[in-house]
């Protein structure tokens, strides 16, 4: 046997578990006491994947299942094109890196602009694995607080280029945001993109979330003058055509040096899955009134989430413009023990409600310790249900714990 | 516009361009010309994908394509189990992180074991995209070389030990090997074990191509003894199903502070392609006699290129024990101008040839320029004729250029 143990790299151990996921076990071992759970806690919707990408999965042609082109199948990238114009986007097939899902366009562009060491402005709260994408590509992430009382809009221009170092390459945020559900305004995108001319940065924009908006609309950093150089689009299929398990995304630029950079990286990994980009370039043709219908129900989802959230004694929230979360500020001192004691716990009529804590979507030590994320995707039904069960565990919580 | 052009990072810079990949755009020229291209380049099989691959996708029962497990289908981990089994490997569930294809096993061990700066011994010639990750991770490769004349086996103990420095965190290679097609031996693999023990390092296998063997038998880095908690397995079922575009592959490990920071990893990019894990399930399946015919086949086409490249005069190449490559010795002072003119400049009866320059293959500069990687994936007809076109090739471009 060696005297010594092997040991995993310091990056390994800082890497951060998913505080998404973690709670996943705890959840595993009620449900197979036949306690059911409420997921409030992951980005999930229970809208059926469109048959277009069913149908196009089951009819794919080819005997040999081979690699793909690295850059992604051409008829998805022309696909994406078309789907970009109908959204006022306009791009050719050459500015579009297909990626592994939106994840793999987030850790493509870090990689792409940043070298070790160096750093990402972002706005906390933000979503959770820009975290772990950082420590990936070993740069570090610079956060700069927004804060629920307005809506977790962005600071003032100053706050912003007071963090700007020799060391920032960028400037990344998510619009509509991930977990605020913040859709930020034309002037506020207008101010990021003068900071990137002005200090020589990239403009990073994750827009996941882009149909899922109840009001105002959307702005696209593709749609910024004078820095089309600098403008990076991280995109995915996943939330808009409820198709989370097919990893297909993209990353969208016209500055061709960080394309053809995106191309090398995609290239080491060969290729994207074949088979679900098949089934992509399926929903990719479905007409805006899909995306319609959709917001439509998740407006009645945001607007039950919100009403049922604010019933809750000492919880607080905004009531969010977009994406299909909420992040809501609760009566506890440390939302993780009360996410845990809800699934190890507490159960109301056999069932209970699993959130998202907040910190995991901080990079500043010790912020939201009284927060979580609640997706909103379940239908309107069982989102009381779990909303209801919710405001008891609270209520029990306080009760044993004390309260905050 | 800006006054300065933002600049991608010295990573994105060095990352290579695939050196399979990135003749490509000179092959689709000449394909719209009406060329045809016998593509020796790239470990694509043509053996249709099995029918248990492609029915499990088209029956996918699920109607909301949801994200999975980070760990992996629960179901496809247990059907690794039993196909390790079946090759005297013996895991259990705990020990499978699923990835994202071979490449993903490969740069999440490279970033469990080793941090910024740090060193991972490899064999040179090696996959060309161990360089891609290792610059994607910011460690850095030690080559070793190996040699053509001794079936590219590994050197000895003493010169691998050189050089292990302080900054070593493991040794990576595949076996059978891509490029070179060696199986490696027990008493070789014992060698890495006993050092991997003294220095307290890892022990990286890529066993991709297992099944892949012609003379010898596999041996294993998780059967070797006294290093179970050093031993990382990297594996895909890309070739052994004949099913590279479904992006599914797994690291396995026993040291279960490996395998918990592999699922972090996992959870940032949150899940790997569902619906082709789903297919995979229905592979994994697959009596060994699949396996065996299929050995055969390859069997003869190695058979017939090592032959057909003997013939051409200045070619010297060693017959390979496994995998589907011959890395071959060529009469040219620039493999890169040759498989580039071979594009260009020369066709045979309206067909050419594209191969795999050699230099890629290597992490010392300087070292393979007079080598490429021929991958012998064609059936035995079409690779006779693809062999025929390069050593035409071959003769014209000595008349044109000069002896070496």
């Amino acid at each position: 046997m060696p005297l010594t143990k092997p040991k995993v790299s310091k990056r390994g151990k800082e890497m951060p578990a998913s505080p998404i996921r973690k709670l996943i076990p705890l959840a595993d071992e009620i449900k197979k006491k036949g306690v059911k759970v409420y997921h409030l806690n992951i980005g999930q919707p229970d809208i059926p994947t469109p048959v277009e990408f069913m149908n196009a999965i089951r009819n794919y042609p080819n005997k040999v299942l081979a690699y793909g082109n690295s850059k992604g199948d051409i008829r998805l990238i022309q696909s994406m094109v078309e789907y970009y114009e109908r959204k006022n986007i306009f791009v050719q097939p050459e500015n579009i890196q297909i990626t592994t899902g939106g994840s793999e366009a987030l850790i493509f562009a870090m990689i792409c602009i940043s070298d070790v060491g160096e750093e990402i402005i972002v706005f906390e709260p933000f979503y959770t694995n820009y975290n772990s994408f950082a420590r990936m590509a070993d740069i570090n992430l610079v956060p700069i607080p927004t804060k629920a009382e307005n809506g977790y809009h962005l600071p003032d221009k100053k706050i912003i280029e007071k963090k700007i170092t020799s060391k920032t390459r960028g400037i990344l945020l998510a619009t509509p945001n991930n977990p605020t559900g913040t859709v930020f305004t034309k002037p506020e995108m207008e101010t990021i993109a003068e900071l990137a001319k002005k200090h020589d940065l990239f403009f990073l924009s994750d827009e996941v979330y882009r149909e899922f908006i109840y009001e105002g609309v959307h702005t696209s950093v593709m749609n910024m003058e004078g820095i089309e150089d600098r403008a990076i689009l991280l995109d995915s299929i996943s939330k808009r055509y409820s198709a989370c398990g097919a990893r297909i995304g993209c990353l969208v630029s016209k500055n061709k040096e960080v394309t053809d950079t995106a191309l090398k990286l995609g290239q080491s990994r060969l290729c994207s899955p074949s088979i679900e980009q098949y089934g992509a370039i399926g929903a990719l043709g479905l007409p805006e009134d899909y995306f319609l219908a959709m917001a439509d129900e998740y407006k009645r989802r945001r607007d039950t989430c919100h009403a049922e959230l604010m019933k809750i004694p000492g919880v607080f929230c905004q009531k969010p413009s977009g994406a299909f979360y909420i992040m809501a500020k609760f009566p506890v001192m440390d939302i993780e023990d009360f996410a845990r004691w809800m699934l190890s716990d507490f159960s109301l009529d056999g069932a209970t409600t699993m959130i998202a804590p907040g910190p995991g979507f901080y990079a500043s030590k010790g912020m939201g310790k009284d927060e979580a994320r609640i997706a909103y995707v379940l239908n309107v039904e069982d989102l009381k249900k779990a909303m209801r069960i919710l405001a008891k565990g609270v209520e029990q919580y306080k009760k044993i714990k004390g309260k905050s």
